[in-house]
């Protein structure tokens, strides 16, 4: 199997391949990432000819990321590669613009949403959804990165001149969306092989700090009812139809209104699912590399009844990432702590720390406090 | 870590070091090994600059096996090389009557034993012991080779013209122990720092068959008691007192009038542990990893009620082992499969089968069930 990209998503691709019997290739950006003990060549993922030549001896081609562009995806499937996902779903995580339009057509429940090409569209959506919106630009956005909450289009004036230097063929417009009124945020994980089978691990709630998944709770509390069955059909429903081959995430707002709304989809291993390496029987890691092997699908129960996981994000640290490591372990034996091979910066995703059991309060208090020896 | 030796052992080293962000380095005996993905090196362990030059760049040297001559590991200590377990340790897992020796100063129940020099010796050992008896070469055997039942010294007689070849300071002689009338084998698998702290699992009940592990039921059965007490005890003696250092698998008879007696001991995580990996908090080979790395132990406790472990054998089989996985994991999606990227031979390890849950007929049911894909 190889991998397009060296991050940390790879990085937790190498257990369970090395578990399943699989070799593990990793086409890494620069020397000394994440990834590093598979990486097997390192270089530009935008560069068609320096793809090709690390897929011409892989089975198949995955990925720790979906910035590998459209016509190196189309050009590789033209050379008959084994790509998971393929170009024709992995554009819909590529493009939230075009997101919107084929769940719209889906009949997917969704946030109000507009395509806005300049200031007074825009400006225009923002009075109509009682002053505020949330804009985003339509490519390239992750982790808060290209999502703001605006109440003038002048908030964005910058990405509106970006868009006319751009000049692709989804350039000369953003995303504006309502703000909506949610009660939490929730994911479902879904894997789904390119024979068609389809498997989900049960919705999660995620609360994020600043636009960055911060603690995933699993399951989402109170999730055994509706709920989780609406949770259930949307995820079932989007990996179906845009033929999504992987796991797929599908970030959800819960509405106060009791609605559940399709935020975001990531067609990859994802932040919300890092619970499954300790919390369910199958990883959402193994559970990819089987799906684009297209190997049957391993099962998906809670090995814990509660699981909660919270990232280890580098910050002003007293202490060096060995001696943070050291403590966590003495005083938290049963955290499952999670390093990224990655230096420490300000926060900078370098691990997380996921705890299991049955009372959440306590899963709750180990995790946080296991993860704070990283952070005082 | 640098790990000597790239077999399966080094190569389930691998998931935890990259879990814990440990940089994981294996000198490996060929090309193409188990542990291939971390294979930095490929060289001969027996040669003392060999292994000299692959440790100058780790900060501690740990092992897939037990076969580096003592003089290199002296030797490499004498360089100020972190090495664990260390030699003063390792020489009683390399050396059968050595073994014996010591833990009879230690008191710890055995069969009886005797070092038989010649013939004569062992037909005396032989007729004492009821006509029967086990002979072992001190060194050099695993998985049932250098063991055998013998109503006659001279069933043995090709070992005894090879120790007169053999001149080393312990050759000379051989082991033979009483055939001790079990109930079953037990295996007590314990973790050691350098610093002094031992942890243990809950003993482990060990079916064979041809002298290879076949089974492993974790925990033994009925073992909440006196055994278990009995077994701790053992493995925690042992391991402080041979000043062990990383994982010690002691393996036991329980006999017919409840006896425990030390078996066998390895210096190294061990078949009989491969079932943490799925059903404890932490895995052997994760405990292994801290404590070489004299970090704080992880919890020990079972995930699930029952775990079972059954070794996949390479054996006369029909289909490819593509074929057998897909099977397996078709039919047992709960089952934990793992394979060790070997090319199957008939009788080799090629990998083995975990399964979990709270009723052991099942448990073992779902576990033989999906290793016999891989046999049949």
């Amino acid at each position: 199997m190889g991998v397009v990209g060296g991050g940390q998503l790879a990085r937790m691709m190498i257990p369970p391949a090395v578990e399943l019997g699989v070799e593990i290739r990793v086409l890494a950006e620069a020397e000394g990432m994440s990834a590093a003990l598979a990486a097997t060549a390192v270089g530009d993922y935008t560069d068609l000819e320096t793809v090709r030549a690390f897929a011409r001896d892989v089975d198949v081609l995955t990925f720790d990321h979906e910035h590998v562009p459209q016509a190196v995806l189309r050009a590789l499937v033209a050379d008959g590669v084994q790509v998971h996902p393929g170009p024709d779903a992995l554009q819909y995580a590529q493009d939230k613009l075009r997101m919107r339009e084929r769940l719209g057509k889906l009949g997917i429940p969704m946030p109000d949403w507009a395509r806005v090409e300049n200031a007074e569209q825009l400006d225009d959506f923002i009075a109509e959804h009682g002053g505020r919106a949330v804009v985003k630009t339509a490519r390239g956005g992750y982790d808060g990165k290209g999502v703001r909450v605006v109440t003038a289009a002048a908030q964005v004036e910058e990405w509106f001149l970006a868009l006319d230097q751009d000049g692709g063929p989804d350039a000369g417009a953003l995303l504006a969306e309502e703000l909506v009124d949610f009660r939490r945020e929730l994911s479902q994980l879904v894997a789904r092989r390119p024979s068609g089978d389809v498997t989900l691990w049960p919705v999660v709630e995620s609360i994020q700090k600043d636009g960055v998944c911060a603690e995933v709770i699993a399951p989402a509390l109170g999730s055994a009812g509706k709920v989780a069955e609406m949770a259930a059909q949307i995820g079932t429903t989007i990996a179906a139809e845009l033929g999504v081959t992987g796991v797929l995430a599908v970030e959800l707002f819960e509405t106060t209104d009791e609605r559940i709304l399709v935020n975001e989809l990531a067609m990859r291993p994802h932040n919300t699912g890092h619970w499954t390496i300790d919390g369910s029987t199958t990883s959402q890691f193994e559970q990819h590399l089987r799906a684009v092997l297209d190997l049957p699908f391993g099962a998906t129960g809670h090995r814990d009844p509660w699981s909660v996981m919270v990232n280890i994000l580098g910050g002003p640290v007293e202490k060096s990432l060995d001696e943070a490591t050291t403590l966590a372990m003495a005083d938290h034996p049963a955290a499952k702590i999670h390093l990224y091979g990655k230096e420490p910066r300000p926060g900078r995703k370098i691990g997380h720390v996921t705890t299991g059991g049955e009372e959440l309060d306590e899963v709750v208090f180990q995790a946080r406090a296991a993860a704070a020896f990283f952070q005082d």
